[in-house]
């Protein structure tokens, strides 16, 4: 993966090295009052988001159609998903601190009344599950509608936070967590579809992989089939697993990914998509998880054509990105701080050379942060282009000052002194290299947008 | 409230009535696995984006930094919050269905290690408080580093979900739940500082309800002072509440606001803000509330100006919104379902004619899509303007797929026909007039573009 990465291995690992910058660039930190859950600072939260926003900008492209859905269920869902029974060991319960039907309050409408009548009052139905997976929430939302083979496949993305009780003697920094968030997707459709969902997921993948600089060639696919304890139909596996085969031929090309024979859930096959970090160790970053279980589970039907309203659709779980934290934590790794432009959080740093250039250096901040900084209206506009630029007009030399601008992560130092105010030009230089040039404002703005724009 | 409403009185409530109007836009739905929690399907969750969208946008410009702070945290947390003893009966407690202290995996690295010895393993130490607020975790973030006077004010943001268990008989639709989300901030400062602060918020406040087309004078500000019972000293109580009152005097005008006389927490006076449906029901929306006892409790300081470390600041919780539910409510009853067009999920649809026009449909509604769709790279752009444009391409008669889209909300209805695409424009017409113009597509989108910006 990590072609940027020119340190040989050592006994260091990447979780170290990522406190390290983190620790510099105030990213993220931990509390033991809640191990395992990451708190994101302001700097960490806006690389979190941006990946986010990129995240559900190609998945617009791609049919999804975001959702949110709750964090508990109550064990009845889980029971029904199946989780009860394989999976309790790993999830957190929540229940009340006490019953509220003990005080039920007096003023109660007629139709939340009712509501109210529809439960039963015993001690278990008053337990959740913190959900440790988004698919039986979106599960619920499919069946609750009457569904038609031409509304298939119906593409449902989520970006919830998700908790699994890992032990704490598991837990490493952004790697092995207990709260995450996962760019998660579940496709409802038919059999015959599953190629060309499958193509456009795996294209997605390469895609968005190559915009952090990792080439396919660095990407590991794994196919896991047919287990010997399995459910379903013999035919319908043969079926899947050879539509997932061709699909990844023609993706990644014949004999460039591997097969794990036997190795699929018993409830279907996947395919595994993982990294190598700079000290050998592999991340499983993508999934993609075919269930042919939880749609019986949850009784999902759609018409087809021919007006037969039994038909089952098959389940795809996706994730591009997989888990974000520890996508995050692949991209410490990968640029070793050096963000690239647009998923830096410190994008510039203006520093007035002395006292008498701030005033320059605010209106320059202001114009170069783009449009919810640079109007004069109360309320900001809704969309445009908006970037982190800062000011550094403390009393230091202005070789001081670029010398921290550069340790803490700029991608662009901007000097402003008497002869850029007389020229209308700013003196603009990269984090990597010394060379100044003189930019007018507008032409910095300009190079900003297309920066960003195209992901550098 | 709402002008837009023009409704008498009757004995329907607006819950029962916002029901209506999201069953037929498919905005959100319940389910008795999860009472209290809303799912938002596609398209409120369209509107939910675009609300927080609004408030990151307006909160940029007044100084705000987002993080992303855990769910759960130990009950040693509570406790020291002190919502353990005030509370806790309408938190959700969390634990895990094993101790993963048990079966420790093997693997541990050194660092894991040594975190994990730091933790006493009693069984109260693996229980966890789901959390109701958001004030604790921004508590520790501030605590984690030493804090001088000249970084004050610190503001956090966090659009977090919270839980809050209410009786299930006082459930009710959006406004009464169990999981909600709040444009929460948090401001530490000063208390020289107040005035500015909440002059600010105050101003968002008003400026952002104009967005919705609320006037001030329909928005109703309540200050609760000093009750009898109170923490810290009177002499701060007493600057911060004359702070306050020139605040709301300045903001709001004199004699327009209410004062609740020793209505105030025992922790701090605060300013309510309410709406009132059309139902004449009252809801608080925003909330702006001094603490002076959370950064005692979490011995939250910073050095002054004279190098004196022990400085506490004082915290401000604030909200615009409130509960994005609730407010997302409020929006329902107000519009009555004919969202505006920036916040509209459904903004236009192009009816072809017959058949042979559903090519020029399809390529008219990419280029109106905007940046996203509407570009041949394998990987869409970061930024920019996109509207979400459907086409109805049913063997319908035009006018009947005209009348479903004035029923379904879309602000705009474009038909494509033989003479329109000879004359290279679409016939456009709004929901709620019958006035066909004929436009080009590139006036169609700039016109967009203007809608959406300016917030119409
Ligand atoms: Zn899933
Ligand atoms: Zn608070």
């Amino acid at each position: 993966v990590l072609r940027h990465a020119t340190r040989s291995i050592t006994k260091e690992s990447a979780t170290q090295s990522n406190q390290v910058i983190s620790n510099k660039q105030l990213l993220y930190t931990t509390d033991p009052l809640t191990p395992g859950s990451i708190f994101f600072l302001p700097h960490g939260t806006r690389i979190f988001n941006k990946l986010v926003q990129f995240m559900k900008n190609q998945q617009i492209k791609y049919g999804f159609q975001e959702v949110i859905t709750p964090l508990i269920y109550k064990n009845k869902l889980w029971k029904q998903s199946g989780h009860w029974e394989n999976y309790s060991e790993d999830m957190f319960k929540v229940m009340g601190n006490v019953s509220k039907e003990d005080h039920e309050v007096q003023d109660v409408s007629n139709e939340a009344h009712e509501h109210h009548h529809e439960h039963e009052h015993n001690a278990e139905d008053e337990e959740y599950g913190l959900k440790p997976m988004n698919c039986p929430g979106h599960c619920l939302i499919y069946a609750k509608f009457d569904r038609s083979y031409n509304e298939l496949p119906i593409r449902y993305s989520d970006f919830s936070s998700l908790h699994r009780n890992e032990a704490s003697g598991a837990l490493s920094g952004l790697t092995r967590v207990r709260r995450f968030h996962q760019d998660d997707g579940h496709i409802f459709c038919q059999l015959e579809q599953i190629e060309q969902e499958i193509s456009n997921t795996i294209n997605l993948i390469k895609n968005t992989y190559g915009v952090f600089g990792i080439e396919t060639k660095e990407i590991e696919f794994h196919l896991s089939t047919r287990p010997e304890k399995y459910i379903g139909d013999a035919k319908t596996w043969d079926n899947a697993e050879e539509q997932l085969t061709q699909v990844l031929n023609k993706t990644t090309g014949e004999n460039s990914w591997k097969i794990r024979e036997g190795d699929g859930a018993f409830y279907g096959p996947k395919i595994d998509v993982l990294l190598t970090d700079a000290f050998e160790k592999k991340h499983q970053v993508g999934t993609i998880q075919l269930d042919f279980q939880l749609p019986t589970r949850f009784n999902l039907k759609y018409v087809g054509e021919e007006g037969n309203r039994d038909h089952q659709p098959i389940l795809v779980h996706r994730a591009v990105f997989g888990s974000l934290e520890r996508f995050f934590a692949i991209l410490l790794d990968h640029y070793q701080g050096k963000w690239p432009f647009w998923l830096n959080p410190r994008q510039a740093i203006i520093i007035p050379v002395n006292e008498k250039h701030v005033g320059n250096a605010e209106a320059l901040q202001k114009e170069l942060s783009g449009d919810i900084l640079n109007h004069d209206e109360v309320i900001s506009p809704m969309t445009g282009y908006n970037f982190y630029v800062d000011i550094d007009k403390r009393n230091e030399t202005v070789g001081n000052r670029i010398k921290e601008a550069i340790q803490k992560g700029y991608s662009y130092i901007l000097m402003l002194g008497d002869k850029d105010i007389e020229l209308g030009t700013v003196a603009i230089r990269s984090r990597d290299n010394r060379k100044v040039s003189n930019l007018t404002s507008q032409e910095v703005y300009k190079m900003f947008i297309d920066l960003e724009k195209h992901y550098k």
